[in-house]
């Protein structure tokens, strides 16, 4: 076995503890060292249910730290660009949730202490690990269905964030269509130039008084051609909707839901099965797992991670197309939010 | 039973040798007395192959005929709106193959005509009365997937029309997205106010070459605030491909493809089905039985036929917006079309 | 068009009606001259409603009748086997519904008539043109699964006949199961060598009380080694199901159930399909009008029928197989009935 | 959190370093502080893998180690009874793979050993906590479909194991099917009464030159009247085929295979999914977790076992039964195998 790599986590939210729990109990090529948490009971909490040796309050601790080769960054949104920074500059390779910032001259400072410092960063754009995304992207990219010309995006939540949540969120755009950017450059493989943006308030009036709408339909247009669909929904009263679909000159690939069981019962009112898994917890646990995996690995065998600063930063942009496009009522180059 | 209804078949090409075949062989409610086509030997075929007792090159001497009282328009295109406004100044109900035409002034002639003559019309819009989106249309319509927010459709043929008929089609909005036009007005029971179309030639060149383009999505946006999605192929090398889906406050109705058989193989390389039937013959057969059935019904019972002049003259308005929005690459609100 | 065979009809219950209708308008090979049955107000009414010139009481009119090429036979289980012999004697081609008789005297009487007249002989085991099992049949022939190992089969009724039925029926091995047998025949190719079946009472009481069960399960032995199963229920409160599956050296191939559409509802509480096909008459459509098609078809081109005599005889001795082998407990061989 | 476990594990094959690994990594509700294997370079690999504190050559030194409460056994299949024996005597509560052992009299011995020690004793039927045959059993327990009237289990290996293992195996009945004979007495809540066997040698000669059969078919007769079918085979080309259906008076659940992701790739040639879960391991990790939680529950909250010492005693008299059935060619009362 290759040597494990020491890694501390910064923030123990819940996505903090899920990575937290993940890298201590079930990656054996990690070797969590610490943990940190502006919140100290946070961090304690996790250290003591997984057993992780340290907690601090301060991320300092973290960084100063010689023996830790690698950070998790799980803070809040608003602190990853700042993490990134002063990760790379104590010469830690990073992971880090995404988005990176929503400011782009945010990102770019990010990005550019990362290669100054020549350390790894991942972003956790995590579906892209996902089994059935992840098949897809092979389908794709073998050639088997040919040229890719269509690609439909089906991203619907089960149930919205408090409002809260929405307010600070950045808006439905940065906040979940950015995962179907990012999906949507990773099928097809390629870049989007021109993106037309619609939608509306059908689930919930608060979200609109917060100045967020909670369903959208989002057209893309590639530089190669290809026309993409994405449709989203703060809730989907069945569970969390993840499908995909790319059609191309020689076929097409569809993924679908995952399942919690393949249980199907007849009776006289219908053929009944069940609920796809709930939420993204349930159905994205292995790609998780698989993310992180790759990150260590990156950071071992020295390669490039699979998901780069480059592709945490494109999809705010497409972001920010989105949102100018449905403001505008009209299609948007991405190269405007460049200018 | 009910005395059998007196039709007349007004072109024999192969939708009119379809309905012939129907209304010879299958519908016993109705009784085809004459075939016309401007090329004789077509009207004589059909009299020969389904026992049709008259063949006529000139369709007056069906409209001539007292003992007629209703005829199926199924000649080209350009001739359907003169082809009503003769029959129903002959005072005979009419079925007529859709488009009614594609001059929106002419299509208003011949609705005029119907009304002065107080005859029924039923356009051919048969993919209503196809089981799988009919039951689609129940569903939404019983309220039991809740307030409908978006709608997709995926219309995808086998294999492109000759290039002689793209050049007069009209283009892909007129000739093929036209069918999904009133498809989803019929599943969302209310209009559309404003269309995006985008798209691009991926098939074939030649489309291109002849004006025209191959593949597209367009996007709607309803009065009632539901938005929508179509996305259509000139050719998917797996079939005729007909999906829609209905997602809404309380839940989500797919419906998807027919298939020959229901075998499904499974070899060490993996586990295979059946491709979608062909293309429309085979696909929406029971359709085609089904919309005469209604129109017989609906002389016989003196009722509003299911399809009328009006749900064939808006699909025409909004193939108009969808080539108008991708012409100016903008938004297109229906109205713009009327003016 | 090769010209139409002349068919006379004998019996107006319900399959002689289907099959009438079939003849009368969706089968232009077929002309169909005259009905008959004992209760003559049968025969008048399908002669009014499939607009059939002739409706007789005795069926010898029919065979009397020169112009009368084939008959098809569809009077009551009993008479089957007589009414072959005298149509054999007319000189008739003969599609006889199955079973042919109870009696395997009586069958081979009527083999032997067939055989001495040397007209065509079809009997009516639709099933093996239903276009799910056909396929079956034909990638188990194609040797896409190599050779066939084991076999199962699921058929249930959608619901019991009534009691008066059941008490003339034969019991359900000869009466439900039988079907099961020729599809066992059918789908391997080779013939059973023994048979051990058990089952029991779990429906209806009175169906114990008639003397018959309702439930059964039934292992098969073929010559070649293949090992099969049937299993059967007079009532699936789901609608008819029926399914069968071949397991081979290399793969499985499984049919299941046609649906009357494939909308698939997802709300909170699952996802819910349609039902199957109710029973036969929805399901076997089209291997009804397939089957009557093929028969026609040998006889235009005088050729060995699909189903022969020896077709219709076999899965008789199956029946008797299996009954012995559930009164005795015990697996039966077939060549203990023929002794 | 409830304190941990303190466990031991006896046998570091196959299945031991799966239980290994989760007790160590898996399962933060177990203490795994020991491992033994005869072959102790075994148990050092294991111990080095999955950071184990200690590793022993001989299981004594685990029964004699006042800190271990409970043990895992996953030694060979003879020694499970003299085990199980010892580390009752040992005071220890007891996970033991199955077969408990394949002599009846063995397998008492070691039940009275549990019974007179007062530990709890829980077999390794992993499979009644696969999520998909879970929830068939809790379909059909909740009365959702009715009374159960028929069972269907397919039951089939991608290929079978060594000869050398066959050879020692116990045959198919004991070796394979002892999964499905458990599986059928959990879905169904009842026992078994009769079974009839057959089967063959289809797969391989030398699984027949090793005096057993590759291929079976078996039925079962409850004491409730139900009436079920295994099939085995040891070689699906497809992979690992693991389905259940139980048909009651109410409805029919029917539960199929996991698959490693959801893609549907269409293409001229027809539709393909992902073959299922190649084996054991793949199919049923969640299931051996589950199990092992269970049994850290039945002990840390003092409940009797979910799969117990009974659970693990009569599917081997079944295995006797369906052997003997085989052997004679006639239905067997499992009561005769008692005698």
């Amino acid at each position: 076995m290759t040597k494990q790599l020491n890694i501390g986590l910064i923030g123990a939210g819940r996505i903090g503890r899920l990575h937290g729990e993940h890298l201590a109990q079930r990656l054996p090529e990690a070797n969590l060292l610490a943990v940190s948490d502006i919140f100290v009971e946070a961090a304690q909490r996790a250290a003591v249910d997984f057993g992780i040796p340290a907690a601090y309050q301060d991320h300092r601790r973290i960084l100063d730290d010689p023996a830790i080769e690698a950070v998790v960054i799980c803070s809040s949104t608003d602190t990853h660009a700042r993490m990134i920074i002063e990760s790379a500059e104590a010469g830690k390779h990073i992971f880090c949730e995404k988005p990176i910032h929503l400011d782009l001259a945010e990102i770019d400072r990010a990005l550019g202490a990362v290669k100054e410092a020549g350390v790894k960063l991942q972003v956790g754009f995590n579906r892209r690990f996902d089994p059935n995304f992840k098949r897809a992207q092979e389908v794709v990219a073998s050639g088997q269905i040919g040229e890719p010309h269509l690609l439909r995006i089906t991203s619907r939540d089960p149930e919205p964030p408090p409002i809260a949540y929405i307010e600070v969120s950045g808006g439905i755009f940065l906040d979940m269509t950015i995962h179907d950017f990012d999906m949507a450059r990773f099928l097809i493989g390629d870049e989007v130039e021109e993106i037309y943006a619609t939608g509306g308030v059908m689930v919930d009036p608060a979200i609109g008084e917060a100045g967020d709408i909670d369903t959208a339909l989002i057209t893309l247009r590639y530089r190669n051609g290809v026309i993409g669909s994405i449709d989203n929904s703060r809730k989907a009263v069945y569970g969390y909707d993840q499908r995909v679909e790319v059609f191309g000159s020689e076929g097409v690939v569809i993924v679908g839901n995952d399942k919690p069981n393949t249980a199907v019962v007849s009776d006289s009112t219908g053929v009944h099965g069940a609920l796809p898994l709930f939420f993204f917890v349930e159905r994205y646990t292995e790609s998780y797992l698989a993310e992180m995996r790759a990150f260590i690995a990156a950071v071992q065998e020295d390669r490039t991670p699979a998901v780069t600063g480059l592709d945490g930063r494109i999809p705010v942009v497409m972001g920010y197309a989105a949102k100018k496009s449905f403001d505008e009522r009209r299609p948007v180059q991405l190269s405007e939010i460049e200018d």
